[in-house]
């Protein structure tokens, strides 16, 4: 087995972008597995992702990496090169409801999602014997409804710790209940994913399935996105919806719901494991 | 063959209701083919409609009717007799845009919606030989963007003359562009059936593929609602969604959404066509 | 709170069983919360079910049960008297594939899934820390594939040993990936359910993914049906898809499929433990 | 607006490619577009679309054309270049069920759908008016259920004769009930395109909705394909889905069926047109 890559990049749109890259990995000695490009004619911009395999043993990882820097360096682009075999670290983060925790967990213990999870975070204790099960350590890190914004921050301060010293690749917001602090949302642009219990832009804010019974929809939705100062308006990343009927419950609304929570969230990480959700703006591209 | 009925009413919940309905059939020789049933926990309505065939030769229509009067004055309830046989007549409105017009007169003409279509409306003249192909007069009431109050209520007048005339029992709105006078929607209310293109309440008022576009959507939708004063918030009777990606244009977007628009408006058309559809205050109940 | 109960009745369908039934809850001082029925004009057969609460305090659950036992008589019915608060008695059966398992598991702890569940069963070890994790006992009856009839035989009057232990009500098959024998089936008809991995009748037997992979098809499935002794045969009880694309690996329709089966299989045992699946020959009537 | 390009090309995979094909742009001053590649790992095939720009006023359509070629001599590959420009000729074959004509007939007439339609041919008369409305000649080739081989072939040799008149690129049977000879099914090879009212490989065959309600299924499907001498074993396009419950009808589940048809086939068809569709086998790869 040669060792596989995973390169995305995004910069202005111009001719020849493609042999450009595809010039640089054939020097290098790589073969294309899978690609994928996106120029988008309102901003301008083109989008890329190739995975491929280093099939010179001649080339080494720094040599490849050195060349990739500069073609980006000559792209004015913004680029990435993984190794594809790495698993990204990931840091869950939960309150009450654990549906979404769950089925993450279970992903990851079959190995269905590949990433390494160091830790889980949460504002309550209910999922602290879930997370032993899964030999994970469960950091409570209290905060009360309306606590003050130096407790808050306080608590951030202790999140951002185990960020540093985890290394952390990416947060999962899988029903966490607080708002993150602007600082907090800055510094985790494009690496914090949020699933938001409706289908954006509908029914923001709280309690989206009370909100989606009161005005008799007929499908319900959820909306995982990236985390921004912005609640609510981060890009998304994938929606799905289910339907409903004139005779449920908001509690039945919200039963329904949480299948479709689970699976779009665990859409969601999936593919920005694979390196595969890619920044436009306020939207996203994503390679799926 | 036997004579068959709809029958449906809305009354405030108490005990014993689906035993004074089914008794009220039994008396009067009727054997139920369908029923449904729906008590809302919140407004403390119940919701009933049964389908039903007038097994006993002897019992008339007349008495029928008469008995059902009784009935609903019993239960102080709303209610509804109709001869499952006769087709509603139905009066279509279009502007420019006609999938969706196109869509119902295939189905008018197939079979599939069991209706007359006395007329088609229209303030352009696009439609005017498709109306013609299905031998459907073609009014062409024309009205400016921009037109005066007086003008537009003129050109309404119009259109109650045909309502009249023709006996009208539903008014579609088949991506007809022009918002309807308070006065109209009122006389319309429970009747008058618009698609709007976007999964409300997302999207509301102008261009919603476009705006849809813009906050990068992974789902488009279109929903299917009664008319109302309040532009867009009418109760919702059926939605669905199409998936779409980053890759795709405004034009694309619509593209797709033509087809789920004639598909969300023939199904709420087909629902109030057999009567399954009662208004439950801002909300519906569709027993389909 | 009134105590609650479901009925359940299937017969030849004649006029006024709805009279007769609504009369019967009337006399017993019960109030219909909520009902459904349905005639199939092909097997000739009336289907129903209501959820009524016992509103009168003199009315005693043993009254209430004769009388539907003589109503049942009358009518010539196959029916079912249930307590709505009792938790159904489920047994889960798993081999080496644990993501239905786990999705049940999570559902019945956090409330959504209202059932006990006194045994886990398994031809292997592979889910006996998650069933501990759950403090359920797990039954380790391991059966190597190609065994021998006796030994199935022996296998199986240790599972109904179980059944009659633990009184359970419903069989889960959560990818128990060996077949039932004739007699068990015969046993267990109309309360066990299985989930098979097509969307059938395509892909009957092994490896379906592989078939479809094979097959080229643009959407996968999976069905949760009942057991019967023809492999694959039994009444469908609901099924689902998701679009796949031709890029996508064996494995990774495997990937897709695991989240459709979970859902699929949960919906089943849900309808089942709430009494809305009733049999049809082979078909199933579901009051959704 | 510079002229505008499709290629397609399929054939063994190696390294250098998309490097190959991208420089050969690059030479003959073209812009990328879009573009979009497969490797099947089983086949061990390659497969590309590219849609592109020429910008280079100096280059000509001729001297594209050369280039390709020597690329596609070079490549071993099987390959196509098409003007995007250009409408592809389509013609329709129809008996007596008509949605999905009526369908593809006002997505053409819309500009949804960018081809020429020379021909309708049917072997009943039904049509005949709506053919005539849309001004398409309708060549009426009667064949009686049970016609002799001869009188079949002889009936054919008429349709091949307006596939040559007409220069057909693409033929569509939209509801065509006959079973086409092994002949004209080859000669057709990837340029016809069939809907199967069943989600394939379920209901092959006869009267698939009774089928589908025989099983007691809960979805019911459609499936557009590729003619072959193998009836209903084509290499799949598209195929979608709709839930049904065990309250419908035959003539329910059809009606459904025929939203359904309609979608799928005119997804097909519109990804045919777009040169989206390569055959890999007995499977199709489509570039949506």
């Amino acid at each position: 087995m040669y060792p596989e890559y995973i390169l995305t990049l995004s910069c202005l749109d111009h001719r020849g972008i493609v042999l450009r890259v595809s010039g640089f990995l054939a020097e290098h000695g790589c073969n294309i597995i899978d690609s994928a490009q996106f120029g988008d004619p309102e901003s301008k911009l083109f989008f890329m992702r190739v995975h491929f395999a280093l099939e010179d043993d001649a080339m080494s990882d720094e040599l490849l990496r050195a060349g990739f820097g500069s073609l980006c360096e000559d792209l004015g682009a913004d680029g990435a090169l993984h190794d594809a075999k790495r698993k990204p670290r990931v840091l869950i983060m939960v309150s009450k409801i654990g549906h979404c925790l769950n089925d993450l967990l279970f992903r990851y213990r079959s190995g269905l999602l590949p990433v390494e999870i160091p830790a889980i975070v949460s504002n309550h204790m209910d999922f602290y014997q879930l997370a032993a099960s899964y030999n994970i350590p469960f950091h409570h890190l209290p905060l009360e409804a309306g606590a003050s914004e130096s407790a808050k921050l306080a608590q951030e301060a202790r999140i951002i710790e185990l960020l540093d010293t985890h290394r952390i690749d990416l947060v999962v917001l899988a029903r966490y209940m607080q708002i993150l602090s602007p600082g907090l949302c800055d510094a985790l642009k494009g690496r914090a994913i949020n699933i938001h219990h409706s289908f954006l832009p509908s029914f923001k804010g709280a309690r989206p399935y009370a909100q989606a019974h009161r005005r008799g929809v007929k499908l319900i939705g959820a909306t995982a996105h990236f985390v921004t100062g912005d609640l609510d308006e981060g890009p998304i990343i994938e929606q799905d919806v289910e339907r409903v009927d004139h005779a449920m419950s908001v509690d039945q609304l919200t039963a329904i719901g949480r299948d479709v929570e689970s699976v779009v969230l665990a859409r969601a990480v999936k593919w920005f494991v694979e390196h595969r959700i890619l920044l436009n703006g306020d939207k996203t591209v994503v390679f799926s």
